[in-house]
């Protein structure tokens, strides 16, 4: 075996995606970009807030020496200081700059996080739909993805989600506004999501954690997203500023370990080894200088409500069941016919590219990304019109 | 259990470091910075080369549209095709970009390669001294590091190594120019090398890696440290910029895959997608940006010889016995006692920070990092002086 057998496997089952990929690839060169509506990337097209560019220059133009070098593993004390005083002034919670951890992105921070608490056997609960990579990134330190059923809208299913915590949970982890429903939990959700945690925790004799995966935590219409720390107290944040500062490229994210964690020393001094040894050490020194620099900036998320709305009404108008997504800019309506990779193949052949719903854990749903102009997403009305009529949800 | 046992235990094991450290602090506080020689840490004090700090400038004050978004997880396919010209002018191989992925530092690079490679049990052979890190970028995929003794020299010692390789020897790990003793190898040994493990894979019936990390490939002093890709087919190669642009806290490496390694498409697709489920995804995108802009820029080694000569000279004539470095930026003395760690605290009370052989699996010897102002390096002098005469190196 010339390569790691999990790994050849892997390949294997990735091939669907890829096939996915390149018909996109074909379609583009055959029909012009302009033809092809690529739904299926979450990948913005708008740039950075103007305090990014701004910032930037002002910390390469300065004469300060050292900048480029090696911080401590866990990041630069002040971006620390500057995150811990945030999450201060939010929840109240006294965090200082060593509950803070600096991060390449969320996917780096949620691989770190599990690394430090997984051991082999150990379970994490995740909701259906769910983002699949979470798969990878427990099962790469010997634990098991627990996909638990939500309800019809999308929402924490308590009954469910009861029957699924065993001796063997070790976390749980959420992903509000979600990716890829685009729904966000209530405070009075997360606040019954804690209080059953600490309940069960108690049950079996071992802290349950929380993990809030929450990149697009700004990145909401209607209501705010709420802060789960005040809502129980072994809680992790893991996040990135890929989604409101719109630079998924540049990989700054990181760590906040609630100061009430129950195991706070251990989980601290843990993270920063995990960091270590995963070969992550410091999140990049340029992006860790901008973050206290740029402060609240964010990007201007209209386009994405606009977006949202346009696409939203014409799929619901033309037969489609979808739910209202409160943030994030994902869109997961139903689909059609039970078998979502055949519907998918369908809207392909209308140069509509989408990712279906058993890429997340849930067939029969596909998902739509809408973080594109608005000008494209009208253009493509007429196609899911198309689409709408040959599934007979319209006459 | 709160967290990770296998973290806990190494939390334990990482004290006396700390405990190393934390003695290093509170003697700066005590006795001011410039009272304490740190030669402990590999993080130069040179500024990157000017052409990093003009590019930089260029690319953020360019309107060029959506730079800091995603690019294809293995990076922009324009930095990959720079890179592979550029080994394929070096060793006449005919790499293209998808031999080339980008990734976060030297470290990131060897977990994508050992997460690709590695199968439970398999050993990957390194040779002593070594940074001791390998251990868990190994290990952290199943794997199990197999140290090797060198010669006298810490050069390669064929024989030795012949009696390690194994059926389970997966690859073998070079480090040249070498962290901690500064050795290069030459040609004819890579040749020897190449040849041996080609003849052990046939014997075996399965190909052997030849990994070689090589960040500080351009910190050379008298000869040049050849490539490895001209002398063994199934070759891979893990490298960050970190040392020649002098820019360690921006981690952009990358990994090079042998166009002739007999896996080729295997290894290739499998780093594309190790890198994935690791959460690395994409390298930093304004530093992939910047790569074939600065093209060959290197920071100027001329203070490294300086410093090096200088501390070389100053030891052996001291009575310290000590191999000549010919690259990187480290020297790694024989300890005048056995217990090179009871040497290095006895170092310490004369607020000389080093860190002991045992850090690189070769207790009785301590490694001193050089690439400091040689001012610095000057003023330390007469402390290594005393501390010979404490152990009697001198009367």
């Amino acid at each position: 075996m010339g390569i790691s057998a999990q790994i050849e496997s892997s390949i294997q089952n990735s091939s669907m995606i890829r096939k996915m990929f390149e018909e996109g690839d074909r379609r583009r060169q055959l029909y012009g970009n302009d033809k092809v509506f690529d739904f299926s990337i979450g990948n913005p097209v708008f740039e950075p807030p103007p305090e990014v560019k701004q910032n930037l220059l002002k910390l390469i133009q300065s004469d300060e020496k050292g900048t480029h070098r090696y911080m401590p593993n866990s990041g630069y004390p002040a971006t620390r200081r500057y995150i811990a005083g945030m999450l201060n002034r939010e929840t109240g919670l006294p965090f200082g700059e060593n509950d803070i951890i600096m991060t390449i992105g969320a996917g780096g921070a949620l691989n770190v996080i599990f690394k430090t608490l997984l051991n082999p056997g150990d379970e994490v609960i995740v909701f259906k739909p769910y983002f699949l990579e979470y798969n990878a990134y427990v099962s790469n330190y010997g634990g098991q993805i627990r996909p638990v059923d939500t309800r019809e809208d999308f929402q924490l299913d308590f009954d469910a989600l009861e029957k699924a915590i065993s001796g063997k949970t070790k976390a749980v982890l959420i992903n509000s506004p979600n990716n890829p429903t685009g729904v966000v939990y209530s405070e009075a959700d997360l606040v019954r999501l804690g209080r059953l945690l600490q309940q069960k925790s108690s049950e079996w004799g071992q802290p349950i954690s929380l993990i809030s995966d929450e990149p697009y935590r700004k990145i909401v219409y209607e209501k705010p997203s709420p802060s789960i720390f005040p809502c129980y107290d072994h809680a992790l944040v893991a996040t990135s500023y890929s989604k409101d500062l719109a630079m998924p490229g540049e990989r700054i994210g990181y760590i906040a370990i609630s100061p009430s964690h129950g195991d706070h020393g251990l989980v601290t001094a843990g993270a920063v080894l995990a960091l270590r040894i995963l070969g992550f050490v410091n999140a990049p020194a340029l992006m860790q200088r901008l973050l206290p620099l740029v402060g609240d900036a964010c990007v201007d998320i209209t386009p994405y409500r606009i977006n949202r709305d346009l696409l939203y009404n014409h799929l619901t108008s033309t037969g489609f069941s979808c739910v209202k997504p409160g943030g994030a800019f994902y869109l997961f309506p139903r689909s059609p016919i039970p078998d979502d990779v055949a519907f998918i193949e369908a809207a392909q052949q209308l140069n509509l590219l989408m990712v279906p719903g058993s890429g997340f854990g849930m067939p029969g749903y596909f998902r739509l990304c809408y973080c594109f102009e608005t000008e494209m997403i009208e253009r493509s009305l007429p196609l899911f019109t198309e689409l709408a009529r040959q599934f007979h949800l319209t006459d």
